[in-house]
């Protein structure tokens, strides 16, 4: 493609208006990534608007992320086919997922960190790979760490999950030969800062293939991951 | 592999001790990845010691990094094949490196960028992939992006580098069908606060399928790049 | 006006005392502004107080900002002309509002941004200026931005409002000829840091024309980018 | 001018590829700036590149900032109408400077201010616009500010640098009825956070019409300030 | 005092054992301090039994500051003279109070700075001396700060309390000849930072003269200023 | 033990998977500690199924740590031996608990600290050591240190349970013979810094043989401060 | 004095302009405080000329403070009566010493805040008061405070300097009767934090009658401390 | 030993005053520890000055820390028998070194930690324990872990060094069941942040029994690790 191309490509972009949002109904087009939804900071009605629309609009599938049981239940109410999990905080509607692809093995250190773990997941799901799951494996006991191991081994992408010291990352980073996407989360109190300090201490890990996404951005692990996973297509 | 066979490879690995270090002769068997030496922090002498010991444990490849001109020379005595890049402050060996596969695409911000960039290049071409280079092409000059768009949308991944405001990561972030490798720098003054903004800006972007390596690794992101475009071996 | 001129001009400006506050009837004669009052902080029969005081001393016009169901309740009670705007929870009364002179063009980066973004138009069309707004345009879908170019291009001041990266204001602040204001909102979560990454960002941009206010202070946007579209006077 | 019409002039912009740099050779026609260069991270070599290739691309004036001794020996052998200013570490050629239009007023706290108000001073009238300085007016004595006061009335911009406790634009922010743009400085020790102190003072100044640039960042200053005093073309 | 009389001094003090607090009977002996109890972290019943082994002890006077209404009731109870004032969020009993002595005069920048202003006040007044209060004075309409200037002149000790930007405290700070105590709140939002940025813009004043308390302490400015303002007795 | 030895007893040691958690039932094989359970962040259910898991896997003691009424009744219903202290947030079943074996001497600086330095008591006590409390012996009345001085002295372990400016540990630090535990708590407002400030002082005491856990950690100052009195077993 | 004489004498108080500098040659009359110059941030040939200006104006005394050996020489040689303190990095002319008043006893936490503590000391000499002087009299060895309790004892206004965990002024502000300044001092290293730590426990201590001057502000220190100690004039 | 003892104990130790220092002759009495000297902050001279009246005073062992080559220089003439650690920047006296007793091992992450570590390592040998070190031994390759582990097993107490992540110490502290000393160091670059992501993951690990001492602070480490070791005399 030309750089006169692109260029044109990008001014045909159709999206839709809706007053408080700009909904862009054929983001997949350009990248292949079904859409989602950030709820926090928007009203339930928001946010069932832009879902309907991108429904609407033809959207494969739709994910809404952080969302409470008020959005949920306004999410629920645009369509018949909605799925939820609550402790992912989460509602979707799978639509056109495309056939799984590669092998996403996700670890995570402890059983806080599930909601995170679990929006990572359904994100990966929905964008077409398989995904394995691992919880509560922290470092502070090694042996829990062993059964993970082998399912580390032939992963096409490995997803580390931890708050606190994020202490799992640099371990798993250094013992698996796909790239890694370490997620750090706001578990903890205190000198955890929030998930701060499990941030920065997989930001100057030393492991070699790790790459971070920001703090409880299990939705964000999930995009990389399952792109990663699926390879070029 | 079983988790028992997991366990028997762990404790077979074998490394050599020269006191101040324990040199992994055998990373490459695990992880598929030459080694690397972060030459800050170590003296001259201790850079090529280690650099000797993987030598002559028959390391694929050997990259030493952040090193200054007095690191290079000792380095570049240690055999005959070194090779260099002054701007990068890098000098390596590039024994058995494999044959390229996938394409990396690495763009940066502004000139100062550079070195770091360069860094990921190297890395990214030692472990076997082909990587593509387009320098000072920050968004406040959008005109200067158009010419990368092309080559973003055939990358296997594309790495971006950037202080500052680490814009440029969000704008190819939300154009890329490819996972995209953010790089933080710490180019820039006063709020730039040493690559710490770029940082948060990246992790913080609402780009899909976008994760970040530490402040100034241009190994790590030249590593995972490389990963990510060979794909599964 | 000599030195002793400011200094007697100074001195003779009067304000009433509340016992909790000195209510500056007459800031207009030394600033052209109309009033603003924060409501945090202060209780609603405080805000209700200062709000009479100033409405008897002749103030053109006065804003409350920040005001929650309860302040705007007791602000209205205070004279039958007031207007509200939930969304941007702000209460007003439009006296002796100037004709409108300039044009200031609003562009927020998306929905959630939305208070920040009213409360930064209300400010300024109290002030007497014209304002358009286009909302989430963010920079992950640079299609979005296509529209809002040609207003850019002919507005007399640019207000960007932006949480999380802030990025639109690097991309804007790159494409206006018109001195840009760039509004960090407190949007996003993680590494947003409420707001002081989109901060830093602005701060650090290489944008051209570019000026900075505090984090979520739409007022303070309002108030520069009115001064800056009428000119002076 | 149109979506269409916009996208078309991005596209058509020139620039020139260095290599290390893409020159934005037409960077005026775009935005009415003329071309500022930051020597910080940038060898003499490259910095005398830059501006030789845009002088060669008929730029306006060109711009260099943060150059010590090195960079301005560079740059002063590019061609021979170099002018420079050893306090504000800056070095330009002045070519095609518009007729100055409107006055903006530039006033420090101290003397160690200097080097940040003389660039943004510098930056200003190249730009085409009057500038008036007033140095070392800080606040803890407020009879040095009184004969800066005049001039602050009759201004169509101010400018106010200050570092420590930043409060003089806090001040000066009060008494103005044209825009203010702050410039927090990095002066003071300890408490002071190398500006950020000032910096943090100045945004949450209530001071009406007050917006603030990036620490030490004498250009940003100057580009606002000259687009505001001149106003819409 | 010889050295070894300080010990014995020392070591004769006595203080009463609640099991959950070691309540000093005798500080005043020690330090001509009546007590002060903060509440928050304590419940209702263990700050009412430290009030009432305190009283019981033969305090001269006890003042609870941050008191919630619950607390408040609870001490309330202890004995029937008991006094308070809700917006400094205080309650105290006034026994024993000295002979007032010099002039403390407390100066605030808002409105909302009022509860610490008024904490101030009543610790200042219960260790004897008379305090001047002027409120809501800021510094960005000097003329509300004009009608202060000759009660600054005559006092003993001022106090200034200011959030935000800090500014008035540098403002006072270079007009008052007397020494000067600033106390930054948590007023404001964004950059103002819960007090820090008043804090530091305080710490790193040029103003001489000046000396800071924490944030929010306004027990802390009423001790130190009265036993500035009483002198050596 | 052999490093064979040390790698076959880590692959040998079970633990129960429960799904959302991996209970370690024989850690105290491992390491000779009872289990703790961190509530916070967990749900009521998956708090007591984990506490179910380990008393069945044969436990010999578990604590519940960070447990608000909701949790401590789901605990209590797990079995009928469930021992609680609500100041100190914990719930707990002792289960063959060792002999006590040494002292450990605690001391907090204010009566808010209480919770923490329960939570440390109940931990060390559970661990099999005897333990003396002083609480409310803070700095700032050096008589009220005095009493505890003979019990640190023939302490095998003094922890030292502080907020706000953290000085207690520096005081007690420079005075034991035994190694000393620092337990910052997050008691304090404004520059106390919800712990970090007495974290950071009792870090850079120049006292000797100090060191510290994390802010709030009653937990981890309990368990190594009985490892320590207990001595090598 | 009227509003009214306060603003006349702001107003017809001289300065003299420099062009660099407004040098304040007056601020005596108006504070009873000679002149203090900082000289960090300032050429050798600038401070001397200030100094020069002031003593010309008549200035009672001047001092330089963090001069390093050319600006000393540069000082030197302005006048014949120049003297010099090596360690605390100053320069003054004593000229027009008051009679000293009061008594201010200085005390330091280790041998490090030396130059923090003679700068504070010269520049409360210089205010005309009397310093007594203790050095290295840290919490960690509680004998070496003994000798000094007796001169705290009689002190007018007690000056504690220290640095890492700032203990010092906790423990003396709880013994001292007189109002005690506590300065921060940037000695020590990693969680000492450059004097921030030290700052925020003395903010943060509930020593009753403590105020705190900025980190390494001697100078502040010394000027509030004479001001106390010499009582109202 | 009662209340009054302890007094007497502490009012009776001598110390010897230098001027600039207050040299503790009898520390030892009181705690059983030999003097360290911080250098850093000190003139050569003055670190003379102290070691000699250390050792004239009696002490059993001395040792200088951050000691450059002319601190150590110094220190070497002050008496014959000095001894000193390039590496560990360290000069030291080894007189009256008690019999060894107790097993302490010494773990660093990597080559670049052996500064601290052997500061630790000389501070623990002088107070009279055995040391075992393993360096280089960081979890990145945790096979070169493996052989740490049975010293781990039978060390009285264990100190590990490392910076970055500071992950070695979680997974020690897991596996360890002697108390675990953190030593945090400001190894590293960019999100390592000079030690403190180090400090802080191993503050909020979930290892049990692991407390951590200063940024660095290999004499802090040394010194309780060594009191641990020992047990109670």
């Amino acid at each position: 493609m030309s750089s006169e191309e692109a260029l044109e490509t990008l001014s045909s972009l159709p999206y839709r208006d809706l007053g408080f949002a700009r909904v862009d109904v054929h983001r997949e087009l350009r990248q292949g990534a079904p859409e989602a939804v950030l709820a926090e900071g928007k009203t339930p009605e928001q946010v069932a608007g832009i879902v309907g629309a991108l429904l609407e609009g033809g959207a494969g599938s739709v994910l809404v992320t952080r969302a409470d049981e008020a959005v949920r239940e306004a999410v629920r109410n645009v369509a018949g086919d909605a799925e939820e999990d609550v402790r992912a905080r989460a509602v979707w509607f799978a639509r056109g997922v495309p056939e799984p692809r590669g092998l996403v093995v996700m670890v995570s250190a402890g059983t806080s960190d599930g909601p995170v773990l679990h929006e990572a997941r359904i994100r990966a799901e929905l964008l077409g790979t398989t995904v394995l799951v691992h919880e509560d494996a922290g470092v502070a006991g090694l042996q829990r760490l062993l059964p993970v191991l082998p399912d580390v081994e032939r992963a096409d992408c490995v997803v580390v999950v931890a708050g606190m010291d994020g202490a799992l990352a640099s371990v798993v980073g250094g013992l698996a030969a796909a790239p890694v996407i370490g997620v750090p989360t706001s578990v903890g109190y205190g000198s955890a800062a929030a998930g701060q300090t499990a941030l920065n201490a997989m930001l100057s890990s030393c492991a070699a293939g790790l790459a971070v996404v920001g703090i409880d951005d299990g939705l964000g692990a999930g995009t990389i991951a399952a792109r990663i996973a699926r390879g070029r297509e």
